[in-house]
């Protein structure tokens, strides 16, 4: 069953091995842990729902009103939202969770929300590390849409390779049903075991191997929204210059303009060929270089990764298997990869044609750069790990850590800079407490004009909750202005929500905000949809 | 000197030779030309400038009232404006021509429109084939906004390989002013020649090369656009997901949100190496078939077209140089590609090893579908002649033909049936007034989902012009109604502009047309803006 506190699947556990603990000590200190509550004491302090008494019946038992329910739907997975579950504290929760089966019943939820001023909030999978779900503190009744009852592949036409899915899907019930006709959607961020095929075109979400098979904006081919005016349908067609396409307004659209209930997707068949390969390099400047080079050539990977060193030692310390990393090592010493090495990890995706011209291309870019290869065997283990990272937090959080990651993109000539000053921020952000802050990074979402940054960071909760959250949110809101002024994005991957919207202006302008707003009044006049998501 | 009555340049003039008369001539009959006006005539017809005596010194000299300049901006490039233009009958003129140098001179032209209740039309190459800058008869002065003059590669980080461009540089500009620093944006409409690159945003152009470029909606990065509202910035960032997409609503605007002044664009090294390859198949279906298939299979191609069997047979009887031809189908028959013969032109665009490993990957794919591959001559012979398809309308029309377009873009699965009903509807439409019309096909700009499908008409012109214009407005209409009926886009690659606006509400759904509108009353809650364009 799925935890209820954190990440994933109660039964699955990511152990880290004990050469994990002693980098973590040695860097930030020995960790205290803080004591958890339990399911049954948060559910005891759930109110009672403030959904109008006539909503059993006027939503015919759509509506779910138990404590339980409430308390699941009441978070997303933020660090904020982490240690408001691990705490028991939730502050609000959702006055009712409604569980569609189609797109009749969210007209009914609609209308339903109109006639009596209920807010609507959509959910996928509530994997939202940006408060996208959370219901606010006001004085309406707010009903969770879940939207987990619409996980079905309903069409399939392989001849224009698109595939029509409930919205509540989760990404591995999607690939299970395509891989049975050959097909694959290709669309794997991390958050894939749990995340929904609707909230990656709500959030304009971004998966691991977007080099080949492009953002969900390239897969999201139309479907359907129903909004409170009515549904919206979007055909599909392989491209248009038919005017503004009403698909890039969906997307991203976090619940705002409506509920995604249906979402066609451009499918691919299943490659010939699949391989993750990697390769370390001397230093950081000649690693993102070849990266660069890679994929400004337009080489053919299907996915590529760069580590910067901290990121690297981090991986190899918590990786266990001391030796076998000790003999690596030595071997990328030798061959000039040693302290200050970066580890990239390249995937090959395709024909086998492909995936071989697109090797030889690879590693004579690499070389260039003095990388050295070291062929698939890592790239399996990262293949294996790839979706169990979020699990990580889980192990660090029992031995006192916290851990959370900020991410942003950037065009090539500032991502060393903006690099440089989103670490440092973190690095130093909790020096007037004394506190040490363990900061890696690694380069994904590679474009020809820049690349996705992604900063993790890990830190010693505080002896309570309330001292972990502000810790946690001097970090982010500190790191978070430095991005927006210095010419990142926001959210490369993770989308606004509630914690990002204050950032957003000074991405979008004043003219962008008023366009954004002018579809919000549109669409929704009376601020029913998820308020305070995407724009306040 | 650009010609004021036709396409391009006066001093180039493409013949068709003797074989392409006679070809037409067994098709549809001989045909009489009909007389041209002369450009003196037209201006004496233009009355006089409706803006405000005080513009002159409002506007500091930036805008023009001389009848030749107001004839010369006064209509683009579908049939309905060559008919118009060849007969003097212009029927609305723009009241002025302002040439701004800034988006300082575009901000004061947009103060003037609104204290003085003026139209803006923003005017690129003028190369519109839907009606986007004709001016409407109203009874608001109207004032053409030719931005020509901001034509100027401003920066290039040659890091992040974007390009900063005014926004009225032509496509002959782009490209040179690229490639003296090693770099090509790789955007190829057959406009090229007189598009500008502010054009290509506002009407979403593709290029021939989009397989390896993109369309304008991936090239295009950023930029400035020039608002009543004031200025709107749009940031260069490689991918985000922080909410919707303002780029994509610029994109395709049509000059209904504001003045796009400034574009920055992602370019490319200038590659390796580029070629052209033809192969011809036995028929139509298997031809699609290997087009179909090499697109889904992601073979590394920069470009793909396809003719069907009458467009096929056309251009080589178009071409002159029957021996050679004679030559060639003999070779071709033997090999199993005869009457029903289909030519397929593909590109390869890259380092030496993507192409070598591409030319492999195609040439078996075709081979698999009975494709005979002919080498790189008669590629090399399209390439030649890529930009110089427009003048031909200027050959035909000496010889008493009218020529013209209808392109759209659909699914795989529909692809044969819209290609056959849009045929259909050409070929007997004008059986009422006994007219054959000689009609023919490419498929073009290549999806995993679907394809454009672009059909050449060729009717003779009736004794008037007024009979000629209702030729064609039948045969438009009537096979623009089956488009959109049948899951077609009104537009792949030329926009909305006054001619496809009725159409619109079909494809894009109430509640889109309510998206876009809502946009526009935001930005342009007067209609000052190109009105009557993209939505009426």
């Amino acid at each position: 069953m799925r935890r209820w506190n954190g990440w994933g699947d109660e039964t699955f556990n990511l152990a880290l091995p004990k050469e994990g603990k002693g980098f973590l000590t040695e860097r930030i200190g020995i960790g205290q842990p803080l004591a958890d509550a339990a399911l049954q004491d948060v559910c005891d302090k759930v109110p009672e729902s403030r959904l109008p008494a006539s909503s059993g019946s006027a939503l015919g038992g759509l509506v779910d009103t138990s404590p339980e329910a409430r308390v699941r739907h009441a978070r997303g997975q933020s660090l904020a939202d982490w240690l408001a579950m691990r705490s028991g504290e939730f502050g609000v929760f959702p006055d009712g969770v409604a569980r569609p089966r189609s797109g009749q019943d969210v007209q009914t939820l609609l209308r339903f929300a109109r006639e009596n001023n209920v807010h609507l909030i959509p959910y996928g999978g509530g994997t939202s590390v940006a408060g996208h779900i959370n219901p606010l503190a006001v004085d309406k009744p707010v009903l969770t849409v879940d939207m987990g009852e619409m996980n079905q592949l309903t069409d399939l036409d392989t001849e224009s390779q698109i595939a029509t899915f409930g919205a509540g899907t989760p990404g591995p019930l999607v690939e299970s049903q395509l891989r049975a006709h050959g097909y694959t959607l290709g669309h794997f961020p991390q958050s894939f075991e749990l995340s929904t095929i609707g909230g990656w075109v709500a959030s304009r979400s971004s998966g691991q191997q977007s080099l080949r098979y492009g953002r969900i904006e390239q897969l999201f081919a139309g479907g359907r929204v129903e909004t409170l005016l009515g549904t919206l349908n979007l055909p599909t067609i392989p491209a248009s210059s038919a005017g503004p396409d009403i698909r890039e307004v969906i997307l991203g659209s976090e619940g705002r303009l409506g509920v995604i209930t249906e979402v066609k997707v451009r499918v691919s068949r299943l490659p010939e060929q699949e391989s993750f390969h990697v390769v370390f390099f001397p230093d950081w400047e000649q690693a993102r270089a070849a990266c660069q080079q890679l994929v400004q050539n337009r080489t053919q990977l299907s996915m590529l990764r760069l580590s910067n060193a901290v990121e690297t030692e981090t991986q190899l310390a918590l990786a266990g298997h001391p030796r076998l990393i000790a003999l690596l090592e030595r071997y990328l010493s030798l061959r000039g990869a040693s302290a200050a090495k970066c580890m990239m990890t390249f995937g090959l995706t395709g024909s086998r044609r492909q995936c071989k011209s697109a090797l030889a291309e690879a590693r004579q870019v690499c070389a260039e750069f003095g990388g050295v290869y070291t062929g698939t065997h890592l790239g399996a283990k990262w293949a294996e790990k790839r979706f169990t990272m979020p699990y990580l937090r889980e192990a660090l959080w029992e031995l006192g850590y916290a851990v959370d990651t900020l991410e942003t993109a950037t065009d090539w000539d500032n991502v060393d800079n903006l690099l440089g000053l989103m670490e440092n921020s973190l690095r130093h952000g909790l020096e007037d407490e004394g506190e040490s802050v363990h900061v890696f990074t690694h380069l994904s979402h590679f474009y020809g004009q820049g690349c996705s940054i992604y900063t993790t960071y890990v830190f010693r909760v505080a002896d309570t909750y309330e001292k972990t959250l502000s810790r946690w949110m001097s970090l982010k809101h500190s790191t978070s202005e430095l991005i927006v002024a210095n010419r990142g994005t926001i959210s490369h991957q993770h989308g606004v929500g509630k914690d990002h919207a204050p950032y957003l202006p000074i991405e979008k302008g004043e003219l962008g905000m008023l366009a954004i707003r002018s579809l919000c009044n549109t669409f929704d006049p009376d601020s029913l949809l998820n308020p305070g998501t995407l724009v306040d």
